[in-house]
């Protein structure tokens, strides 16, 4: 009885966190880029000028969870006292700063008849629900962008971070505050059982984005109909055309494989081409062994080792695993078709790669490979928002709807229409009295855009 | 066990026709736009020669559903016999071989570095589930725009319209294969019992269309995790302001409530300004009484109908209502705000009319009705693929991610990043040895823009 009273004050409690989220989102939608610009100057300070009780915070966070014996890795991504840690915080909420407004944007207008004009205009999502693990500058790199595409945002952290988070979000809001923005913009909610309560709030929730684990990611999206973004697998390939020239494959296979291994671009799968076998895959072998990567090899790419390079046999299974690590399954294909064939039923539609000098097939597996990005000579590591120029990744998205690979800024954002006219009904074009002109309206020309009301 | 031995015939056959789709659709989505127009043309002509056998399965569908005593309007719907409408249907493929190819579009283009090249390029998403119910028109409307942006599609069509739609379908599945394309681009289900085993199959399946019912988008809504575009309510609302000009006040709220009240853009709540209880909204009020109207009015504006005309008086749920028919619900604001908040609780977020000659509160409404449509001065009837030009119309969206509002050609398309490297490696660019450029790439210069393998 009492665990069913706590569960039914968790969703009560949680659902009102959403209609809060909910209420700042629509005022908060009309947002001037000066008072967002603002809001994270502010936020810059407040974070600087309570810089101590944010390091102790984040130190008793540590302190327990070593005591509860957390893994290395997470222990490490919690830690904000290692140098240059909070000063890349801040300078993150800068280049946020320092980006366009992605708010606002006219992507089509037509005049539909004389003076009357339609303008699909760029607007935000509404309500994010972010739910990371582990690492606390996640929560304030997200609550940047929130709140430069002018969307509100819950923060689900983890329960090891909860007071890094708390001192961190604290600032955040009184940023907003300060500003006379509602505080509601962001809010931080952190107990692990929140989770599934934040997943059935489809009513006042419009994304969710996982920053986790594999698992976490895969738990999301069994488990709401929110909208997802994001990705649980990056099980990138490249594959090694029969006319690739030898050292790009050889850069491109290593720097893929072996330049950071933990993220989800970095290479799993090598397909070699057979006719490669015994001239350009002893070398590539060579290179991976000395970099010390585990080979999982078919039966033909082993038989192709040379000599003192082991390797070991491939499950079927290697060849749909994100090893995440020094390991790589290698496969050998015939043509680009198996190639393709082979990454379009066991890769996870991410990034991929052909090694080639040939046109065709280069074009081939463009058309053909259904994934985010499609490479020709470069390594899969390229495949990142900042690389990609975008100023700012909220996350890699293998969905095949909204936004796909690299999610920049305008993943957060949708569109409106606006149709300004002056008295005009349908009835006199249903009954062919009149006809629509469908003019394209010129960027330079656009008489009735003028907006008279802005937040200050 | 017979059923239940049957439950898993169908789960398996349906499984196969979605693994069929998925192949077709991987092969499909680099189709040429010259092999894609022929195969409208094909269509077209095989149609024209089938008239006799589709109207005759038609004749038997009839039939049947008389027999079963279905609605008339459903029947209407059914009926191809009528005057011009398997002609308009042959119009409606022309309309679309007339639309620009919308796959392989450029959409963003940036050099990364020296002969490294960024371009975000449209592409299908993939499988298509179009649910529809009664009017075997959409099946080949919906198979043309599949076709148009190289998506495969599973028609899941009403068994009261089996016969029909299988006669149609065989007409566009015979001409896929006589222009060398595979027919399952296209295919048909059509039990009922089928839509759930449908639902599950979110490996291959990349979007569902439905269209028919509130209760039969719900019901889809609710039992999927792919993602459904569509609007199971069309709530619009026309709020008349303060500073409305009468004779714009009583054409708009007229045109959008009965110019054709049964779709989801007509309007079904008046939200009246209290200053123009005794003014502009009496003559609105014999206007729509006049026409036929139903007034389910609050108290205020009850008390403020003129001399004979009758209103009821409205409940909270009016509010919520969508009508479809020569019913309004009556509210009466005190200003813009109060109207916006009406409209955000109540609404369905399609498209909301405010009447106005003050710009300030048009900005306001536009800044903060958190719809699809945000209309000044015009009929909310205007909301409509082909009314906004975009020739051709998937449906009308009100999910927030992806597509909103009348959804063109465009909803059906996703893009991928293909990037142009020359043996490019990201660890020169991570140690600092090396810099991103990010230049936009103009469109009249794209070096690297060539496609050497074309679908014939």
């Amino acid at each position: 009885m009492e665990t069913l009273n706590h569960h039914h004050k968790v969703e009560a409690s949680i659902e009102a966190v959403a209609i809060k989220a909910r209420k700042a989102a629509l005022s908060f939608q009309s947002c001037s880029t000066k008072k967002k610009n603002e809001a994270l100057q502010v936020m810059k300070e407040k974070i600087l000028s309570s810089k101590n009780e944010i390091l102790e915070a984040n130190q008793k966070d540590l302190k327990a969870a070593q005591e509860q014996n957390l893994e290395t890795p997470l222990l490490k991504r919690l830690d904000l006292s290692s140098s240059g840690k909070l000063e890349s915080l801040l300078q993150g909420i800068s280049a946020v700063q320092n980006l366009e407004d992605p708010v606002g944007k006219v992507t089509l207008a037509t005049e539909l008849d004389h003076g009357l004009e339609l303008y699909r205009v760029s607007c935000p999502l509404g309500v994010l629900c972010i739910i990371f693990e582990s690492r606390p500058d996640a929560a304030v790199q997200i609550s940047s962008l929130a709140i430069k595409s002018c969307n509100a945002v819950i923060l689900k952290g983890g329960k090891e971070a909860e007071r890094t988070n708390r001192a961190l979000v604290d600032c955040i809001r009184n940023a907003l505050e300060s500003v006379q923005l509602s505080p509601d913009v962001v809010q931080l909610v952190s107990t692990r059982e929140e989770i599934k309560s934040l997943l059935a709030l489809e009513q006042y929730i419009d994304m969710v984005i996982p920053r986790g684990s594999n698992s976490l990611v895969r738990y999301i999206k069994e488990n709401t109909k929110i909208p997802v973004m994001g990705h649980a697998d990056g099980i990138c390939a490249v594959y090694v055309d029969k006319d690739a020239e030898e050292q790009k494959a050889i850069d491109i296979v290593l720097d893929s494989k072996t330049q950071y291994p933990a993220v989800c671009n970095a290479t799993e799968t090598l397909l070699i081409h057979r006719q490669l076998l015994s001239s350009v895959f002893p070398k590539i072998a060579t290179a991976l062994s000395e970099r010390g990567v585990v080979m999982k090899c078919d039966e033909e790419s082993r038989k192709a080792l040379p000599e003192g390079v082991k390797a070991e046999a491939a499950q079927e299974s290697d060849y749909s695993t994100e090893f995440l690590n020094f390991t790589i399954a290698i496969k050998t294909v015939g043509d680009v078709h198996e190639a393709i064939e082979h990454i379009n039923s066991h890769g996870s539609g991410h990034t991929d790669c052909i090694v080639t000098e040939d046109k065709v097939a280069r074009d081939l597996f463009f058309a053909l490979v259904d994934s985010a990005g499609v490479y020709h000579n470069a390594s899969t590591r390229f495949a990142d928002g900042f690389r990609y120029g975008f100023g700012a990744e909220v996350g890699v998205s293998t969905n095949k709807i909204h936004a796909r690979g690299p999610v920049g800024l305008e993943g957060l954002l949708i569109y409106k229409y606006r149709l300004y006219g002056n008295g005009h009904t349908v009835a006199p074009y249903a009954k062919g009295e009149k006809e629509l002109t469908h003019k394209p309206i010129m960027p330079q020309y656009r008489p009735n855009w003028e907006q008279t009301w802005k937040d200050q």
